[in-house]
């Protein structure tokens, strides 16, 4: 599972001591060919982490040979030193890779294509000191099953870790997979989620073709996800193709297995999102454009009066109408239909079905907003607000 | 004090049997003239309460004699019927002054020139059958010295009810006076905050005037209070001119009266907030424009995490840094600076001063970013992120 699932990589997750507790903080992901094509996306937050600006770089060579991810800190707000010590930490990596792998790639490992994500505390330098001997122990514990270590070590306020996986066969009944792995609790929201994902497949694809499908899938699904409006300086998603299956899956085949994992990692991200009660499913129907729809849907996951009514199991409609008249959306307040779980508790502006048949005891929450205007849709994950959100960011860094 | 500070109004405020527990939930602010100007400015929000509609007609004639408030039920989102009411309010009004005032204004009072204002749950159809009689029950009881206990009928969830005054003299020792009232307590916003204020001024001034020092005043007062993110359906503030001074001031001076109410009238908006335990001054200096300044003390206003570490009193700059950084003002991420109560915890976009030294134990918090980019700047008021917010909003309606 994890991103061991897919044939070629090798992966581990070790304690560096980056974290004061103890707990895994440096997680190893290599490919080991024969084909090493790589796409990544990122923030979309104009302050960005000093492992952001190195990443970026190196995928715009389309190669990558190894990721180095750490929990336990951000790298971000850091200044030179920051970034200078992202550098190291891919020099590093690849001098130990190059110890190991005998060779292979031929010549050698290049720290250019060695990509970096941090997460953790921002404003911060890292303890190198304690992360460069990291990536020696973790390349000591380079492992076909290592996917699940490399998932617990990137971990910060996650209670569980997040992997995923989908894939087919050739024509012939050869398989191919795409696996990956997700961490993000909180700053969890558009233009990315504060995640570090990191997505595998051995299917033998080129990088422009991997950009495609991972900017298609993650149009869809980590940037619907919007679980408490702050987005990350670190978000980073990954999709690294090994070709060791022998297969290219026709275009369409491989970019549904793309999607079909970001939604799962993305799902599972909102479903252990920080003090959160409730998954809050938002779907805006009858757009005049998909961006409408999209604009709306986060206007209702942002409201922070709605998050709590949700987290109290209040049906409140009045307040999704409120963030839907915050938006520049085409729509006519007279002709707003609002369902929760199904319940038409507002139609055409005013008062619907009875709000005391909507049962909110579950996790799931559906909200339907239907604008009358036009054919387009979108879907945008949320959570409520909760009491436990805020005792958990209220001490975060102190 | 309160809308009867100036002379020439009388007002009222009573149980009129609207909130199930009888507090006080109706106010009547008559003008009495001798002249009957006004102006007005209402929420931004796109779905209109029933009385926002009414009342912004009626402003357009620049006229009012009477405006009728009610808390205890928004009168929001209940479609045409809801309409019928405010009008309905609106036309009692007129009938049961005119039996009081013994034919003044000359002609009658004309339901066209009444403003009404509601304020409370979304989606709820008023109890007309108390509210028209609670309209003869306030007519009696007008009186100049009615404007605190107008304030206190037009309350929610405000813990205190909110009253300013200010004015000055002519050369000749005549003095003039605006004073307001307001309430509001989530659900505060730009766009105006969810609120309802009522201002009343003896200056002799004519509503097109009247309009244009309105409209300065809360551009840089209200409309930069920004509590919870949340824009109401049912914003509305007004400013009467009775002329019964006989004095008018120089407009300078006129509209730095009215700011200087309305700036206070804002600031005990925050600091009466639901469940907020810090009031946060946020300052955006060196800007290339005012509109950037706004607009990245609004993200910095609304980013959750940012406010949850307000509450902790936990001097989180990054998270300052990370909500600048989704904005699309003008500014160079290695340049921006940030101090949390004057203490200049980032420089150059990387750790500046020791954050120990912030002492964040008062309830006023004092955030400045600066862009380095220009020299316009902006001030937006904010609260922070309580357990006691979630509680209160979570249980509103049920």
């Amino acid at each position: 599972m994890s991103v061991t699932a897919a044939k070629g990589f090798t992966a581990a997750g070790i304690a560096a001591g980056i974290k004061e507790n103890g707990n895994p903080d440096l997680a190893l992901v290599v490919n080991n060919g024969p084909r090493r094509a790589a796409a990544g996306v990122f923030t979309s937050n104009r302050v960005k982490a000093a492992p952001v600006l190195w990443s970026e770089q190196v995928l715009k060579g389309g190669s990558v040979t190894a990721v180095v991810l750490n929990s336990g800190g951000a790298n971000a707000c850091t200044g030179p030193k920051g970034f200078q010590d992202t550098h190291a930490t891919a020099e590093k990596a690849a001098e130990v890779l190059d110890e190991l792998s005998g060779g292979a790639p031929a010549g050698g490992h290049s720290a250019g294509e060695i990509a970096v994500a941090s997460t953790g505390l921002i404003g911060l330098l890292l303890p190198m000191d304690r992360l460069l001997p990291g990536i020696e122990k973790a390349a000591a514990g380079l492992s076909e099953h290592g996917g699940e270590k490399a998932a617990i070590a990137i971990k910060t306020t996650d209670t569980i870790h997040k992997t995923a996986v989908a894939g087919g066969e050739s024509a012939d009944g050869r398989p191919w997979t795409v696996g990956g792995m997700a961490k993000g609790a909180g700053m969890l929201a558009p233009g990315l989620a504060t995640m570090l994902v990191v997505l595998t497949t051995d299917a033998d694809i080129e990088a422009p073709t991997l950009d495609t499908a991972l900017r298609a899938a993650t149009r869809t699904t980590f940037d619907r996800v919007d679980s408490d409006g702050c987005m990350s300086t670190n978000d980073t998603v990954l999709l690294l193709a090994s070709g060791a299956s022998g297969v290219t899956p026709g275009y369409e085949e491989f970019a549904e297995a793309v999607r079909t994992v970001c939604a799962d990692l993305a799902r599972q991200l909102i479903g252990d999102a920080e003090g959160a009660s409730k998954d809050v499913r938002i779907e805006v129907i009858n757009a005049a454009t998909e961006d409408d729809a999209v604009e709306v849907g986060r206007s209702i996951a942002r409201n922070n009066l709605l998050k709590c009514a949700i987290h109290g199991e209040d049906p409140n409609w009045g307040r999704v109408l409120s963030a839907i008249g915050t938006t520049s959306a085409a729509f006519d307040p007279d002709r707003l239909n609002v369902a929760i779980n199904d319940v038409w508790v507002c139609r055409n502006g005013s008062v619907g079905e009875d709000r005391d048949l909507v049962d909110m005891r579950y996790r799931e929450v559906r909200i339907t907003a239907d604008l009358s205007a036009g054919t387009d849709s979108a879907v945008i994950w949320a959570n409520d607000l909760t009491a436990e959100y805020v005792h958990e960011n209220s001490a975060y860094s102190s």
